[in-house]
């Protein structure tokens, strides 16, 4: 518990009613969707603009008091998942879009605003925010900065980190740090904002974001390409990356997956298919029929069973509806769900699926795989039941394996979902010793108190 | 001078041809592209690979000798301007693509390895590495990671810093860091690949890059539009941002330059022209033709005189050729040249013009600009003779105003050229001193002995 003064003090910042308390509120922000133990918060407060926040950090700095910035508590790696004894500062009232600046093609918002919310108004002026991870109807752009979200159309647009142009943050003392700018163009000064991307709330807490933004695609078609082996599917993903098209979307569900989906949402999928891949091509209209045909005439000749295209709108929104239900699905099946985000080059899936099966089969769990293959970016998910310690103990086994052959391969650990807690005593089988120092000199210079988001990243 | 044994211990890690302690070498490395002092350092050391970097490192930090490293010495902000108690570390010898993959897209270098040599090489395969900083003809990739160098295909495909997946470099103790990775999404462990671009050799000294490679475009059609007045030129740049077309370059020439780049390298430019738009799209042919005539009707709509297209490549690299000219013409006209690289949110750039033409005036001084219309950011170059210090002090107010005026606009201090010693004074101005603080802080906690090319970013 923090002491009587510090939740008076912080009481007085936010007002009364913004300040909680009480167990079964510190047990809302206790955990996350990484698979971890839940651990209750001192308090959570919810600062309403700017200056609060400020006076926030300010206050646990004077008084070493841990702070946890939490969205929507979305992240896969345990990154927000407080200490015993900070606090937790919820964004949800620091969610203004402050600027959509049409002419210049860049947005400035606040870490509160959710991602879907963004996107829909940058559309609504013609203008497009890509990323898009799969939480994001209603992630915060604040938790995607922090985790260096990905999603589904990173193979084409990148991933938050190439939209982060700039940044407002308080500094773990509370100073106000200004990094980046409104210009497309920037040199000046070190890369803070690069840095502050992906660095999960340990470097500097958010006040505002500025996005760029990018022309919307006039024409998108979407397709679903049906197969009767895994190795088909797989080797397509290769195909279409090697013939040097570079779809929106390039997704791919095994049939564990399918049918827990379809099982789910009834969306119409063949549930007898051994793998699907949902591709969407955007772009020009002409480039966008072209590329359709391509795609359609490689997955075939690579021996797919079927493949439909989208007739309109609602066809397309229920293709990826289908693939967005795929966690929560899964989720369904048994009480813990692992949801694993080893990435590896393109040209490797292929093998990844491959090894994959293989350990499913070694260790006898259940892995369903399904991602955004196009990038690498696979999320074998593993469904458990925690509570059986000798067949987690295989689960954790077979996570170590993953991570083992992705890095064989020259992937990485984490594509898109972040190092958190989960991934932090692996960091070092990727990186080396060497990186890790690195990292913690930075770290604890800039946070010399130890106060933000203490453990995730580099384990201290 | 450096000591003795060191000199010794230097010349027993590369062998004695490869380490320069003679002063007229020492001249040729006191200086770069930046207008000030020159600097001798004590000696140039030439390492031939990984081994031999380390070393030298490892006994710099020892020894707390200052390190500046040079690729070809073209930045211009005065970041390769060594300490006179240090040395410089010469990047020529290591000069290896390492590896170019194409079915995952990605190049490994050397930071030696010339950056259109690795354009070249890596557009025989069909892929492309946009970055092309005016200077790329003998730039290296080192000196563009370590400056974040921009070019004129900015507008559509980014800067340096879009490109670099991952890095290997020497810490300033000279331990072995790895970034990133070889897969296009990396969430694994802070961004220090993003944090190491464009930092200036301040924070480490880089010996593999690894770099993202795209498809290359299919088809691209190059024009010049010629205008009568400054005002018609620079509202087309903005009217064609917001038709949200997004040339691959779209490159601005006032008169006084299209003057100088006539006289020097006689490519038919017309010299009555008060300005000139350069501009490309590519990509797919039919949208390449349709974007074309686009802009096209753009540029004739907004008062352009003329718009011609080039017929074939040939006529094509006649007009880049003429731009990338554009910095030696002008360099022929005075003794000294003064490179300006205040970069606005692109609507800006109509008054960012009319700002140029109006403290041209007050000063009394001549100003030749052209640059990246596009990304907003021009280069307003100011020729004159240093000698003349009553003149010179009048640049030097053009040049802060010239700052203040970019930041009024909600521009930046540099777009693309870097902070350097040049602009580490102004740093303040746009970031604040908060930002200069923790800017500082991360910088002493990776180079406590402060040997890694100091002065650069933070004056410090």
């Amino acid at each position: 518990m923090i002491p009587r003064p510090i939740q008076d003090a912080l009481q007085k910042i936010v007002g009364p009613q913004h300040l909680l308390t009480q167990k079964e509120d510190m047990l809302t922000y206790s955990y996350d969707a990484a698979v971890l133990d839940p651990v209750m918060p001192s308090a959570a407060v919810i600062p309403e603009n700017t200056a609060q926040l400020g006076e926030i950090i300010a206050l646990c700095h004077e008084n070493t008091i841990p702070i946890t910035v939490r969205g929507s508590g979305t992240n896969l790696s345990g990154g927000t998942i407080p200490q015993s004894s900070g606090i937790v500062i919820l964004t949800g009232r620091m969610n203004n879009i402050i600027e959509i600046n049409e002419a210049d093609m860049y947005a400035v918002v606040e870490p509160g605003v959710v991602t879907a919310t963004l996107a829909a108004e940058v559309e609504k002026r013609g203008l497009f925010y890509p990323p898009d991870p799969g939480s994001m109807a209603v992630s915060t752009i604040g938790g995607n900065v922090a985790e260096n979200a990905g999603g589904l159309r990173g193979l084409k647009y990148g991933v938050t980190k190439d939209y982060v142009m700039g940044l407002r943050f308080f500094d773990s003392q509370g100073n106000y740090i200004k990094t980046g700018s409104r210009t497309v163009k920037c040199a000046t000064g070190y890369n803070i904002t690069g840095l502050m991307v992906g660095s999960e709330g340990t470097l500097g807490v958010l006040d505002q974001v500025i996005l760029k933004l990018i022309p919307a695609p006039k024409a998108r078609q979407a397709m679903v390409a049906v197969y009767d082996t895994i190795e088909q599917a797989s080797e397509t993903v290769a195909g279409i990356i090697s013939a040097r098209i570079v779809p929106a979307t390039l997704e791919f569900l095994d049939n564990f997956t399918i049918r827990a989906v379809e099982d789910f949402s009834k969306a119409g999928l063949p549930t007898d298919a051994a793998a699907l891949l949902l591709i969407e091509v955007d772009g020009h209209p002409a480039v966008v029929a072209e590329e359709a045909e391509q795609v359609k005439a490689l997955c075939l000749k690579m021996g797919a069973r079927t493949i439909d295209q989208a007739k309109d709108d609602a066809q397309r929104d229920k293709i990826w509806a289908a693939r967005r239900a795929a966690l929560s699905a899964l989720a369904q099946l048994k009480p813990t769900l692992v949801l694993e985000d080893a990435t590896v080059p393109r040209s490797k899936i292929p093998d990844m699926v491959r090894a994959l099966q293989d350990i499913a089969k070694k260790y006898r769990i259940d892995i369903g795989t399904f991602g955004h293959a196009g990038d690498g970016n696979l999320h074998p998910t593993i469904l458990t039941d925690r509570r059986n310690k000798e067949e987690f103990h295989r689960v954790e086994q077979a996570i170590e394996e993953i991570f083992d052959k992705a890095l064989a391969m020259g992937g990485t650990l984490s594509g898109e979902h972040g190092t958190g807690i989960a991934k932090a005593p692996f960091l070092e089988k990727e990186a080396g010793y060497s990186s890790i120092l690195f990292s913690r000199r930075l770290r604890a210079a800039l946070d010399p108190k130890n106060i933000l988001n203490p453990g995730k990243i580099t384990g201290v």
